[in-house]
């Protein structure tokens, strides 16, 4: 396979017997209109026999832990020649990919996932996806009741991060509707708040939006990496008194690498007391809102503005599928972003034109995203995304348990959710923490473990450094595909490759 | 089917025997580690059933000119039961589907993007998206280098209006880098220049980066809806002498009604001789550059500073396919949306941290939207491509021809592009342009027809009001699903329902 796109291939095997049916039927007379200029049948053969290799190579082989999680990555130059089988040289779906903060696969979702793209629809209007623009507001409406909320309003957005521009966008409008038709030169100055271990999609949205980075306050948290309200309320406190306008709260609900959740409660009382808009982004951490067990986590997330929300993460419903949810009952999302284009949301049309949602967005086009969800939702239920949620914790413990069995690994704090900090400290500094570069040595272990991994093909976890704390990996567990082996598996294979450094 | 989440039916046939096994699966002991929670084998099954009704449903039924484009509206109420067939109810794929600037299907695009869920990674780092990192960038250069460019940058965005945000942003940032960190505040007052019938996206960005609609200074166009460049050099001057600074002109390759060119070469002069940003929207327009017939439309593009092109439109790549290509060599679309998270984009892995893509971008995860177009263009090559743009055009020419020989098809003006823009005139006013009522009564035909071929489900076309002009029709005819008897059907089916009107 050659990834230069001057060499016509394609996926060998499965265009071999069929390209040049279709490339012939495309060679003909341009100005012989009879008949349409591709064959169905020959598309549709290609395509069975596409599916044939997802399903072996990604799904089957994909999931299998006897395969690699990483394959041939030194051989992927833009010119390389080779076989097909690259395209599967990466596989995050594998049950010992634990990298990010997504994995695994559903199959349901994978279904709703493969419809979307068949059917090839746009959620702009109800007249091209009446079934699909009520599924949205259904599959909003049940997001939205988990959070607390009987009423409301919402979206799916192409991720997190433009969720929570989404929810500055609003909270600046709420305030002074002007800024849409004058921009931000005649308001004060805005600040948001943050903690200091939230996101960077908050920097990159307010930067995005006119707002600058400079205008992010960031709030201290405590050791879990909790925001600390009463810094909080200092904070707003001291920006009035430099003349700023405290805009928004932008809490965290699962912070990416410690998996804390701010105290949503107390926060709360804050935006309360300096009526701030209050916005949560539970990209990460808003599953656990189906959990019986766990959702005590996010007390208090009835009481903000907005929230955000991406089930494409615990929930492997597959990229992308993020909610921006709303308390709001006063239209504000289509007033703040509608334009009335007169070509695509015509007013005389013969049905109810609510149901044209297209201008509550920033977006012409948008993707389908709800699909997934709700066939995954219908088809497991409620109980049975609980019980995955549920499941994760008991892993997250599990692993916790057995790392304290171990000598040379050491959490950096017990853990809250499913993200399990830690250092592996390899033998040759155990014991040294007294030595002058041991924090230097220490720093170097993760990154030299990640490229070995990687370079095996064995698994994949992420490391990263966080304030003056030196590399650490964070390890998540949450794919429904992971059994305790797979965890033996990973504390015997970071002391393997560890064991010499 | 009920799209009520408190059923848990599924997709019934597909479930009927696959649920129980999954769902036993799911409610084993939470505490018992020692498999999987998910059955990955049921789970194929059902992914191969779902399959089979995919290809059934959308793919043979929905491309099938006997099928309905639309079905069974009337019955889609949110607390509907019935078949889940009502999935398939509208199919965009449909030949007969006119409606949209999407349309048709590529069957090497749609095993693309099977493969793009099914591998569900994510373009933000080359760690766990090594192929498509180096895909995307070959797309990337393949499209620049149709625009003209051997170097340059770029980036897939959800959607054309977000592309054309970034390019607001790039063009503030150049002129004004500490925005980013500042915000508006400290600056001058911004305007972007475009033609009243550009894209809505120019204002929704306006309103989202904060520079607000007010300051989107409206060019006037000619008869077939060009910019005209004289009147923007004007009204840069103007804008001037009002204290404002002009940042960008936002040029349109295809208009969204008329399909109209901005003539780019004229602009291109006077945003030479005000030092502005040029962008290109070529949303609906950037696929003739494939053409060699045809990319004379676009003469000048090679000036441009950015321009944004969607190949799921006219190319039927697939929602969501939007590139934003630079001309940029400086990096700026990095140092413009960067926010160094060191959890993600650590410094200190083995590779080349620059094949780590995401923090040019305002996404965190941002989905893989390459592989489609990459694979189509591999099996059908640069000449197929270019052959189905000019098939479209020749589409166009026919269309044209058989309403000048039919009574009650006016055109609104020559097209330029695979836009037919009309009036259907009924027997009842035709050749009554003289009576006062005429121009109301002409503009209550289309949505009335528009209203009866949806109850009927024969065909999809879009119409609008521009200007002072009132409710005409907007065919558009680019979908290779297409021959000269669904235009034929096309024209008759608008006499057919129109006649008594």
């Amino acid at each position: 396979m050659s990834l230069n796109l001057t060499t016509a291939n394609g996926l060998e095997p499965a265009t071999n017997g069929l390209e040049p049916a279709i490339n012939g039927k495309e060679a003909a007379n341009l100005h012989d209109l009879s008949e349409p200029f591709v064959d169905n049948l020959a598309g549709q053969l290609f395509l069975n026999e596409a599916f044939k290799i997802i399903v072996e190579e990604v799904l089957c082989k994909g999931t299998d832990v006897k395969q690699k999680v990483f394959s041939q990555l030194n051989s992927m130059s833009i010119h390389s020649t080779g076989s097909y089988r690259e395209l599967f040289s990466f596989l995050s779906g594998h049950p010992r990919f634990f990298n990010q903060l997504f994995a695994g696969v559903d199959y349901h979702a994978l279904a709703g996932r493969f419809l979307t793209e068949a059917l090839n629809t746009n959620l702009y209007t109800y007249e091209v996806a009446p079934v699909f623009v009520l599924m949205e507001l259904e599959v909003l409406r049940g997001l939205r009741q988990l959070v607390g909320w009987t009423e409301g309003d919402g979206l799916f957005c192409p991720g997190g991060s433009i969720s929570n521009m989404y929810a500055m966008n609003l909270a600046r409008y709420q305030l002074f509707p002007e800024v849409k038709s004058q921009g931000l030169w005649g308001l004060p100055r805005l600040t948001i708040f943050t903690s200091i271990e939230s996101h960077y999609s908050v920097k990159k949205g307010a930067a995005f939006l006119g707002i600058g980075t400079d205008n992010i306050i960031l709030v201290k948290v405590d050791d879990g990496g909790r925001m600390i309200p009463e810094d909080l309320d200092e904070k707003i406190k001291l920006a009035k008194s430099q003349g700023a306008v405290p805009l928004l709260v932008s809490c965290t609900a699962g912070t990416t690498v410690q998996g804390a959740f701010d105290p949503l409660d107390h926060i709360a009382d804050v935006c309360e007391k300096h009526k701030l808009w209050m916005h949560v982004d539970a990209a990460w951490g808003g599953s656990v809102l189906f959990s019986k067990q766990h959702r005590h986590l996010m007390k208090g997330v009835e009481r903000a503005n907005s929230v955000a929300w991406n089930p494409h993460k615990m929930l492997t419903a597959g990229l992308q599928c993020s909610a921006l949810l709303l308390q709001d009952t006063t239209n504000l999302l289509k007033k703040c972003h509608s334009a009335n284009a007169t070509y695509l949301f015509q007013q005389d049309k013969f049905y109810d034109v609510n149901l044209d949602l297209g201008d509550k967005s920033i977006q012409c086009s948008r993707k389908v995203d709800c699909v997934k969800l709700w066939l995954m939702w219908k088809a497991v239920g409620s109980s049975g995304l609980a019980k995955r949620v549920d499941r994760a914790f008991v892993h997250a413990r599990y692993l916790v348990e057995q790392m304290k069995k171990r000598e040379g690994f050491h959490l950096l704090h017990e853990p809250e959710f499913v993200n399990v900090c830690f250092w592996f400290i390899p033998p040759s500094i155990r014991g040294k923490e007294g030595n002058k570069d041991y924090q230097d040595r220490l720093a170097k272990v993760a990154p030299v473990i990640k490229e070995r991994m990687i370079k095996e093909g064995t698994m994949m976890v992420g490391y990263q450094p966080l304030g003056n704390k030196v590399n650490f990996f964070r390890m998540v567990v949450f794919s429904p595909l992971l059994s305790q082996k797979d965890m033996d598996f990973f504390l015997d294979e970071i002391e393997r490759l560890g064991k010499d450094l």
